[in-house]
């Protein structure tokens, strides 16, 4: 490496775009035209419906540049898009990037980004189609415009949830919150915090989930984790119209979760509740196709719980605790939650 | 008025969320999921193909918000990306948008910018199908992904000029640089002064006369103006690998702009090539064809000028001077040029 790292400020626009094309390499499928030209050519695939979505993420807000590495970041931005296009059952294919860049940010910075990103891209076929540099005066900003693409007949939306429909969710929760916390204490010895961090840093979106879901056309509405599942399950039923009861005996966490949360003075609920960035696939289900659709994911290698039921939108949402009783489950703070007074 | 503005940091995401799709209204033709799911789904028209491009606006960098009101800001973020799906021909249908915005921001900035932004979507026939709203630590940030549709075989790329082709421009160059000048100088009395500081703050994309070429099928290669004439040349010009030459005393400029640099000791044509933000169509096309194609654009009241003609690439990108002098034309720096050497 040599002694002073070039800075993408002292190169011009047109040759960091020229390297970023090199980087990208060859067009994917589709792509008429990508990088280098006034807009990208994409050729959509017949009879399907296209997708886009868009998820910025914000230095000082989202991430900090010491606590990710840009390799990290560059995953990191497609995998939460990714997972959007996942909660539609959608198969991901094009993404457009926005980059708005420090000038003393190092050269080196912006190509372990973009491996990152074609990393992530490779695994999941997604080819960079075209994008947007600018300097920035302040933070560093990365802004990921994705497209999928669904049949129609197929794309499960949010609505769609109705009474008595029963509440499933793959794999478990409150990891990307616990490997948070474990960032920000700043604790990252032991092999189990990695996990966690890593669960943070880089999630794996349900892509393969989400379209064997919405292929086996038995879900009647699904939300990814983003927020946590207090928050998008608030999302779902307000699409749909309707209230939920889950019950916080069925909510899967690993015993990792509880270790980090039970060390810092924390209800590891909280993490699983209110955490966020898990990227799980959160799915209303009739209670006769809720046995089918578990089994399918399970012969798929990946764990799915029910959690609870989709209740008339005048009962609200709410959650049985262990103890038997019932309160209302706010979108956001577990303070006021568990001091509130038991519901019903 | 209140007497204190609403902050957007008062209210939630969610009620802002909700706000913005009731600014957005209905949705438009083709959007079959539009704001409010995890992703966008939209109806592709058969046998057409996408195109897509982002363009960002940072505040501090691209717009000072002492100098842009809202409005004029939302009609400027499409209308830089609608330049773009112009240039290739296309038709305009569909935008996704990412604010980064200071918490401190006044609601009423984010109606008046969604007002502006709906206008300018009006006109053009470009509905809002999603995006993400973030809080900014520092500056303001607007990023904006436009999808258009085109026919593939008249799709107008940079690449795709010949020697001997002769260079088209649309409009007049230059306005937008004088406007930004004025606007630096905070001297705006004369109404020919704020028709070019209108021409910098809410440009008026070539969309119709993208079209009108692309369904011409008489251009052999498209960009738009947004860096400036000399910049966007060379950009063609690297594109379809050959070189060109400008006539000075062709290039189309108003006396508004003359008289703009002129007060400011600068050269007009320092505006009218490296100015930037002009917003029109540079073509090339056929010597036999440049005729035809300068009618059918002055037939629907646009002026079009021939500005020069394309060379093999050995000869460069160069400019005739009024005194007949030939100097290479640099992508930009005008000090840098007129200290240059006359060359040929």
């Amino acid at each position: 490496m040599s002694e002073r790292e070039v800075e993408i400020g002292e190169i011009g626009e047109f040759r960091l775009i020229a390297r970023i094309a090199e980087l990208v390499g060859q067009r994917g499928e589709g792509v008429l035209i990508g990088i280098g030209d006034d807009t990208a050519l994409l050729e959509p695939s017949r009879d399907f419906c296209l997708l886009a979505t868009c998820d910025v993420q914000v230095e000082g807000v989202h991430f900090l540049r010491e606590a990710i590495s840009p390799s990290q970041l560059g995953r990191r931005t497609l995998a939460i898009n990714l997972s959007d296009i996942a909660a539609m059952g959608g198969i991901p294919r094009w993404a457009i990037l926005s980059l708005v860049l420090p000038p003393d940010l190092p050269l080196s910075w912006v190509d372990e980004f973009y491996a990152g990103l074609q990393s992530e891209g490779q695994l999941f076929q997604v080819s960079l189609v075209g994008g947007n540099l600018s300097r920035s005066p302040g933070p560093l900003i990365v802004d990921l415009t994705l497209f999928g693409e669904v049949e129609p007949d197929i794309v499960v939306e949010r609505r769609g949830a109705r009474p008595g429909d029963l509440l499933l969710v793959t794999g478990e929760l409150g990891l990307a919150g616990a490997g948070l916390l474990l960032l920000r204490g700043k604790e990252v010895s032991r092999e189990e915090g990695q996990e966690l961090i890593q669960a943070f840093l880089t999630p794996r979106p349900r892509v393969r989930e989400g379209r064997l879901i919405a292929t086996s056309r038995l879900a009647r509405a699904m939300i990814d984790l983003s927020d946590g599942l207090a928050s998008d399950l608030h999302r779902l039923c307000e699409a749909s119209g309707v209230g939920a009861r889950i019950d916080a005996m069925r909510l899967p966490f690993p015993e990792s979760v509880r270790r980090v949360a039970r060390e810092r003075g924390i209800e590891p609920l909280e993490l699983v509740l209110f955490g966020g960035e898990d990227y799980e696939l959160l799915v209303a289900v009739s209670p006769e196709d809720a046995p089918v659709l578990v089994r399918l994911l399970e012969d798929a290698g990946v764990s799915a719980s029910l959690i609870g039921e989709v209740c008339p939108q005048s009962d609200g949402i709410s959650m049985v605790f262990p103890d038997g009783s019932v309160r209302p489950l706010p979108s956001a703070g577990w303070d006021h939650f568990v001091r509130g007074k038991p519901h019903r």
